[in-house]
């Protein structure tokens, strides 16, 4: 428990880190820029994200977390996501808001759970507690308006895009990893990490631009794809891949490419496989893919291809 | 293997002690307790009761399963289990008696399996055999009686429920942990639990009160939580979390209600999603609820919350 | 990686290796035979098959994995399977051996990642990389010609079979390790399998006779029995339990049987639960029942039950 010690700009800055940490950053400038974002996506999306890292981080000093941990952020970010998904699925008033607060408590546990289980065989939770505590949200209590049915996936031939089409479909990737539907809000984001790290910034646009080409190869529907439903798994499994778990080589752009391929049918398989029960994949396919290509990395002996010295 | 030096006594003890393992308490007693609710609801569910538990201890005994464990009635409990399942879903007749004890020699295996790798991370194994098992099961091979689609879950304004249903609700949650649904039987468990252990049943009878509180919040039908659908998990989250594995303080008993909300919206989740392959959650919501709480906890520095000394 | 020092005999023994790997032999000859089965299925299936046993070998070899286990064809049998179930799936053409050559690469990588996370728990991947990719590509990208429905099964009542019919599901559940369907393949991979050990092909025939009895005792649907659709899994479980990690002995045969029976519905769970989202169940029942029997021997103290001391 934190007592005493922290400063309020401390614990200001404790929760914009808890923000910027969505997308692996530990920087509270790129949490404030994620925050402007959020609002800019629309107020409630803000609140509501806010509110779930609060809950999130409290419960998690409340419970004793780890204090280097809490300083870096990384009790808020799954709280964070799982505020902004309670009010995209439920809408706002003061029951989804305490809904949101709860679920962030029980993103706490689960990420002091996982941490310690993944701790031993070297990997990092990413956002495995929230995957985990939204799709239970989403699943037992179903929204009003439910989710349309997919088109028909056809499996021949290519889609293609238009200009305006590749555009969103580029800036929605990003933004979708807070759920934003707006371009300039993955514009935003895209800043924010620029902030932090042009290796992020860079392995961000790269993992967008990957993830558009191989739906397009795979035929998906165009819709989708403009609106980023396919591709921010990629962006997110190159952010972690391609920009802060592994060294920097060549060999690493190669590896991480072909996570962000990967990660593209593993998500439209998700999103076919958890649609008839209500669900979203939400960020499991980066989750999983992550793990494997990094859990990889010990059992080879590829010069080139190693784990970032420390984080 | 048990070679000679077991009395009758001793395993007529052994089996009981296997049924009363179902909530967590090693007593003879309670298991006596615990068989006549059985009986109580049905000759059949008590047969297949024995049943299931005799032949998963028998299997674990040829096969050698660790001695200590046999004699508390670690092996019997998901065999005991799964042959009420087996005669719940399938009925009475010498094709399901052979199936049910066949299921419960494959618990016996996965129970060992189980034992040894969750304790490596220290964690118990738990129901899991049982729900594994009985899930294979029912999805395998369908009933004639298929489950009756769910109504769908109004996700706006809370449930209300009568006295009675009130009464029946708070019985039956904890009945249903053996697939009970007369009242009376929920409170010979009760009774049962009572014998061993006072902190055990008062677990249990504020997880069934918290559970349906948390439903009702939720608005889920109310036919089904007055037929304790919704909070059988809870109770036996209350029973593992406020009352067995974790030292019993002010703060545990915080931690184990949060636990037990948590479990609630992950059975309705579960049952969701089960329900088009013909299956169940059975008591999965509980084996992964508590899994989570409790490997939490040597994460987490709050002084409060620490893991029991010894079971 | 491989430098300079294999000669292209080396090389062609490697893939047939990684041929005969599929039912966990290392023997080129197996490879060999296992190869004309193929071919002699048809002559698509035996070109992905080599197609994805090379991409996922050349992959290995590249990402720097264990040498050793490359001779041996160890990152050879999950391409192969792979390969051949996206042309049984998707057809023939250049962008579906495109598919299957991405496949296979991600295959290796999914080796690497669950032999090194599973070998902390002592336990061999078998075929779970397959599984998962075939599984993701399967639900991603629906074929044109969607599976039929599964006809209801009949819960009463046990299935006969005309000889004929049984001639062909003994063969069949051979066959269908590899997705094949005609008899005399699954004759030919038969006796590959008598080519590299006498006691594999006795297991393997023992296997699909046991899920023969199995299935009928279940009352399962007489044409997907003689398809081999409910077998193939046992085929492995006894190969793996019954001819490979186990110590034989008169108890490793029981127990290799009740692996066998327990695949079955095991088995027809997966289909019935997979079918809704266009998946199928592959060797997971195989993968996850050899887990659970061979985790649980350490834990069991059964003289005439232990691990085969080095494969």
């Amino acid at each position: 428990m934190l007592r005493g010690s922290l400063l309020p700009g401390d614990v200001g800055r404790m929760h914009l880190r808890g923000i910027a940490q969505v997308a692996l950053s530990a920087s509270p400038w790129t949490g404030l820029l994620f925050a402007v974002a959020l609002f800019a996506d629309g107020w409630r999306i803000g609140l509501y994200g806010l509110l779930g890292a609060a809950a999130s981080t409290g419960a998690a000093a409340l419970l004793g977390a780890d204090r280097d941990g809490l300083a870096k952020g990384l009790e808020g970010y799954c709280g964070c996501l799982t505020g902004i998904a309670v009010v995209v699925r439920f809408g706002a008033s003061w029951r989804t808001a305490l809904l949101a607060v709860l679920a962030g408590a029980v993103c706490a546990v689960a990420g002091a759970a996982a941490g310690r289980l993944l701790g031993r065989v070297g990997l990092p939770a990413l956002t495995a507690p929230f995957c985990l505590v939204s799709g239970v949200l989403a699943i037992a209590v179903p929204a009003a308006p439910a989710a349309p049915a997919a088109a028909p996936i056809e499996g021949d031939g290519f889609t293609s895009l238009s200009a305006a089409e590749l555009g969103r479909a580029f800036c929605d990737n990003i933004g979708q990893v807070f759920f934003l539907d707006k371009w300039y809000a993955g514009l935003i984001l895209l800043a924010g990490l620029l902030v932090a790290s042009r290796a992020a910034a860079l392995a961000a646009a790269c993992g967008s631009a990957v993830a558009i080409v191989t739906a397009c190869a795979m035929g998906l529907p165009d819709d989708r794809i403009s609106e980023g439903l396919f591709g921010y798994n990629a962006v997110l499994v190159a952010i972690a891949l391609g920009a802060t778990f592994l060294a920097r080589t060549p060999w690493t752009a190669g590896y991480a490419t072909l996570a962000a391929v990967a990660s593209v049918p593993f998500t439209a398989a998700w999103q076919a496989f958890a649609q008839p029960s209500g669900g979203s994949p939400y960020t499991w396919p980066f989750v999983v893919t992550t793990w494997l290509f990094l859990a990889a990395v010990p059992a080879l002996d590829r010069p080139g291809i190693s784990l970032e010295k420390a984080k």
